[in-house]
């Protein structure tokens, strides 16, 4: 109505209404701002005065009746003025409404959903839920003779999830990056699903380092694994795998719930199983990581929380001396890539935009932030102009950055590192400090390396080796695939020699020709995919290596150029973009083989090659934050900058979000904390059975 | 444009045009919707397809040219149709634009916040920062020989501060409803404020039990201490309070910061005291409460949710015996008052909404949830039909509630309790379970206690006994106040009958007559407002204990009738509201002290009494959820109903909130429970120091 009334005034109204209108009432609103009089004069001189007895004593005629009400002392506005107005009041009125619309819509869906399930769902299972017999009381077997879980509860409580129970069983081990990609891309009624997981959820790790200042909580991270897997109707287990018995196609598992007595273990059965269980950290050797934090899940990004706000309100206590309260501001963070740079950009933030508000003052002064790096740069894996910026900026902000530093030892309240001077000698350092966080690399978990110490051919001593199809190397074949940082994609081409020469030879005279080269060129890349990049010069790789120049490569020839070209590959690093990719790849894969076996139990039978290449990684870029700035390194190009590409890293880490919740949840978080700060609660950990502490009201002393 | 294209379009268009452009190429989008051309028969019989050259072949004539464009098809379409379209866009658009601009504002603000503080804060602290020396130092005194805080860090780190250092020290022990009602109502520059409170948050407890099952996020309910006494300038403490010396006007705190070694002990210097720190469950005696969950902290709402799922996890494990399923899935609630009732009836849609989606449905089947109640009915302090209400929503349910039944003790894995069967005779029963809440009733805590026990005249079991103006009884008047679930004001009148007889016995005979009697009425309900309902028939009264009818009270007829009187006043219940009521009657008081004194350190003599009145609490009615309902007990009627219901309790909820950054959460998290249902996720609380398990991967076995 009003905005209607508000569209039909838009026309000129001549500037005499508008000096005629100033000696009526309207004048009122105006006599206490003279100046708007003084540029619009009256044709007569009288006093501007808002009392109407006054006004018409200086009245030489009667005023004439003018038009009174809303809709004229709009009109009196000036035009400018009422232009402003007018679309201040769409937008207001558009704001308003949207947010209306949205609410409304928000509570009729919570009115929708409280009535449906509250009233309709339980009087269906008044009269018990179909449960399996063997699912009650599974039947013991395999090696240890341990429970075997041929059955699920839920198998045979609806139509659909008993046809999804007789599909092949595709078992999952791990709930990370790798885990999601597959369980996004396979199909339901593909297989029957089962998710390994000591924790119930997924985590984004990407954001883990804002999760441990505060700058989004924690919970805005996770997305439940049950939710997940509901699309396929699939199980989790709330477990941690502990072995595998390839022969009998079982997974040792031990049930990790507090509510079960620990230690308790069952045999999963597994048509395909899949290893995703991520890696742990790298020690290097180095003793005491006892007292460091890691950064690679949600009680590490807690714990940190903790332990920083911790220390600042420590550091807040008028009773600590000067030099604990150094001790207790300085962060040390002990790699430079990206997951160490990013915390050591956060805890800056928080100093900056928190610390500084609401400690003393003094707190503030007292922090240090430092990076140790054993390399020349930090982000060294980033283009150098990458590098170099952070350092800038990092220089800048003063969060001190050592390269080629090496941590000795860690200990309960310093650091010991040593570097060298300019004269070369290895000097130590001693660096006091309440927080370290080691992020140094990625080292096997016990469960990967128990798998890997159970094949013969597994070589590498950081992760599964697996090949261009992602199957463990010796393992059965198309049983058992590992994804993401608990594998790494083989590159040692030279193992398989006489292999190549073999399907290569065609003369069987034991050389290889130009011709039989090129055969053995589409081979190798066919099987090695990472080695393209080396191909490509076919004729002059073949003339380089053929060292007696006698048109053809001899055995010794052809091992030295194989063992050079797969030094050349580099292997995949262990990021979320490799394990997402090597999900999604493998899920297709797997989806193709269920669709093409028909869907029955032979799926197994369908071979890898027939369905689908090899993995190819498809690298899209890197970035990282850095403090209120944010750099990206993708293929082609570096870009760095400050607020614009911060907001640019966070649409990408959005738009990358398991779910629409958690999307809804990271947006609500960082809005609080742009307008609120971030909360400096410390919500402190204490273990899970907390006694209820009651003082006998009868011992009282009076 | 397009929107004022729109409204322009809005008159009427002969339905002959309609008619005749549905020849025209517009009938194209229409051809797969053959039922809307039936309904508007062209006058031609031809085929309807979108081909225009198999149309064009069937034409008679040649099609006429005809409006064409965004303008011409906007026309051709049924003005009901185009009405709906068109409101259905200004609403789409509005929301957009709504969303844009709240969004726009928000990166804007984000943007102005990371710039400034970024850039120019720093600077300002290069040259450090003023620091007392006194603080870096502190004395050493009092019985104990300990630190004495007679300089924060920061108090004279700028001029506004060091004024505020100047005033007299407000030091307040607790973090609750009434500390933060004391915070709210002083003023800044009042007194020099220090909260000591072992937890850096005020907690928004009412709402705890939706948090303990995950239906809020608990980060909701804080709102961090540093951020409430900023506004004062005033200081926290993260200490426990632990003893008082009040000659000395000394609080001994004990600091409980995990970076500190514990047990470090200080002496907090206080002019006015405020005892703030809550109270602790009651054990009526019974044995094994280290089996069982409060629910009075963060910390146990997050102890109670990660028990609650792990034992659904522990459930849904298929080796899980049905008699363990059961009894994992057994939640026993001993304590039918609000606390108990809510947090049954949030289990209750936990099973409903979500368990029943993402769990196997056996479980859904096996829950119990049990409410052990010592009374007749549950929620007993709220209006009978409250009560009914709320047992007979619980019976359709099929939550139990067990009523005149005593928890004799708690177990690892049962709860055993009494009962009176028809006879009369009581009968113990076993309750096999893995989740006990207690929830019966309050006790003193450590502190509290031992105040109690320094003081004399103390004799209340359950908290500190204060007098109407809640000083503590016993204190040096004017310096130690007590507010919320601490204390407890006296009702017993009688312990101050010398005295009263004393004001009131003018011609000293030792006898009271009826205008000395009006005298003392007027004195009683001075010093006892909770006994103003029962001392209305001034007369009557005096009357009916004038035993021997010589118009006047004796002493020992005056001691009955002061007993009777005090037995009829109940004491305050331990709630939010009394707490919240107490802790800004009390901050007013200290304000107008403050004042009246001219802000000197003489604010410690100016009398309660010459500022205020008693305290008087005026009940503003008691609420509870139960479960997709809510019941609410207002002074005059009582209201309790479904959905429309669940609202109001939120809306009242809502308003209540410590800060507009928890209110914005709250909304968030019963959005998203609204949407996607609740969080599942077990964040496994483990011990602050986690050590990094790091396997060596050189002790690898090949």
């Amino acid at each position: 109505m009003w905005l209607q009334y508000a569209v039909r005034r838009t026309t000129a109204t001549p500037s005499s209404t508008i000096l005629r209108t100033l000696r009526q009432p309207y004048a009122r609103s105006f006599a206490t701002k003279p100046r708007l009089h003084a540029r619009n004069p009256t044709p007569f001189c009288r006093p501007v005065t808002s009392n109407p007895l006054v006004r018409r004593a200086f009245s030489s005629t009667p005023p004439r009746p003018a038009p009174f009400g809303l809709k004229a002392r709009w009109e009196r506005i000036p035009r400018k003025v009422r232009t402003v107005l007018k679309y201040t009041g769409y937008a207001a009125g558009s704001t308003v409404f949207g947010v209306f619309i949205l609410t409304s819509g928000i509570l009729l869906h919570d009115a929708f959903t409280y009535r449906k399930k509250a009233v309709d769902d339980m009087s269906q299972y008044v009269d018990g839920v179909p449960t399996a017999p063997l699912a009650l009381n599974p039947e013991l077997g395999g090696p240890k003779n341990l429970p075997i879980l041929r059955s699920y509860l839920s198998d045979i409580e609806d139509p659909q999830q008993s046809r999804v129970s007789e599909k092949p069983r595709l078992v999952i081990v791990g709930g990370g990056w790798g885990a999601v990609g597959v369980l996004q891309t396979i199909k339901p009624e593909d297989y029957h699903v089962t998710v390994i997981s000591p924790e119930t959820y997924n985590t984004f790790t990407p954001l883990l380092p804002s999760a441990a200042v505060g700058t989004i909580m924690v919970r805005s991270l996770v997305e439940p694994l049950r939710k997940i897997v509901a699309r396929l109707r699939g199980h989790v287990l709330n477990a941690k795998a502990v072995d595998l018995v390839m022969g009998e196609r079982l997974v040792e598992v031990e049930v990790v719930s507090p509510a079960v007595s620990q230690g308790k273990r069952i045999y999963v059965p597994y048509d395909v199983l899949v290893i995703a269980c991520g890696s742990t950290s790298a020690s290097h050797g180095v003793k005491g990581l006892e007292h460091c934090f890691q950064l690679k899940t949600i009680g590490d990004a807690q714990r940190i929380r903790q332990r920083v706000i911790s220390n600042f309100e420590a550091a807040a206590l008028p009773t600590t001396s000067p030099e604990e309260r150094k001790r207790l501001l300085s962060f040390v963070i002990c790699g430079g890539g990206p997951t160490g740079v990013e915390t050591a950009a956060e805890i800056y933030d928080l100093c900056q935009e928190d610390i500084l508000t609401y400690y003393p003052k003094v707190c503030r002064k007292d922090v240090s932030i430092t990076v140790i790096q054993g390399r020349d740069h930090i982000l060294n894996t980033y283009s150098e102009a990458i590098s170099r910026y952070a350092e800038e900026k990092f220089q800048r902000e003063g969060v001190t950055v050592l390269t080629n530093a090496r941590v000795a030892s860690v200990h309960d309240d310093h650091v010991l590192f040593t570097s060298k001077d300019e004269n070369g000698r290895t000097v130590e350092h001693r660096l006091p400090t309440n927080f370290v966080l080691w992020s140094t690399g990625i080292a096997m978990n016990p469960f990967t390396a128990r798998v890997s110490s159970l094949l013969p051919n597994q070589m590498h001593r950081k992760a599964i080796e697996v090949d261009a199809h992602l199957r463990v190397k010796g393992a059965p074949v198309g049983e058992v695939y590992a994804i993401g940082d608990a594998s790494t994609i083989e590159t040692s081409i030279i193992s398989h020699l006489l292999e190549l020469v073999d399907r290569s030879d065609y003369d069987k005279h034991g050389k290889i020709d130009y011709r039989e080269w090129q055969k053995m060129v589409h081979e190798i890349k066919k099987r090695f995919p990472m080695s393209d990049v080396h191909l490509q010069e076919v004729r002059e790789l073949f003339d380089l290596y053929d060292s007696d120049s006698d048109n053809s490569l001899t055995l010794n020839e052809l091992a030295v150029l194989l063992q050079e070209l797969g030094n050349k590959i580099t292997a995949l690093p262990p990021t979320a973009q490799v394990a997402a990719q090597e999900g999604k790849y493998l899920g297709a894969k797997l989806h193709k083989r269920a669709k093409r076996a028909g869907g029955g139990r032979s799926a197994r039978d369908v071979a890898d090659e027939d369905v689908a290449g090899p993995f190819k990684y498809q690298h899209l870029g890197s970035l990282a934050y850095i403090g209120n700035a944010a750099v990206f390194d993708f293929p082609r190009y570096s870009l760095m900058g400050g607020l614009v590409a911060m907001y640019l890293w966070r649409c990408i880490y959005w738009s990358e979000q398991v779910s629409w919740r958690t999307r809804a949840l990271l947006m609500m978080d960082w809005t609080v904390r742009g307008i609120w700060g971030r909360d400096l609660s410390v919500l402190r950990v204490t273990p899970e059975r907390d006694l209820v502490a009651v003082p006998d009201p009868h011992s009282k002393v009076i």
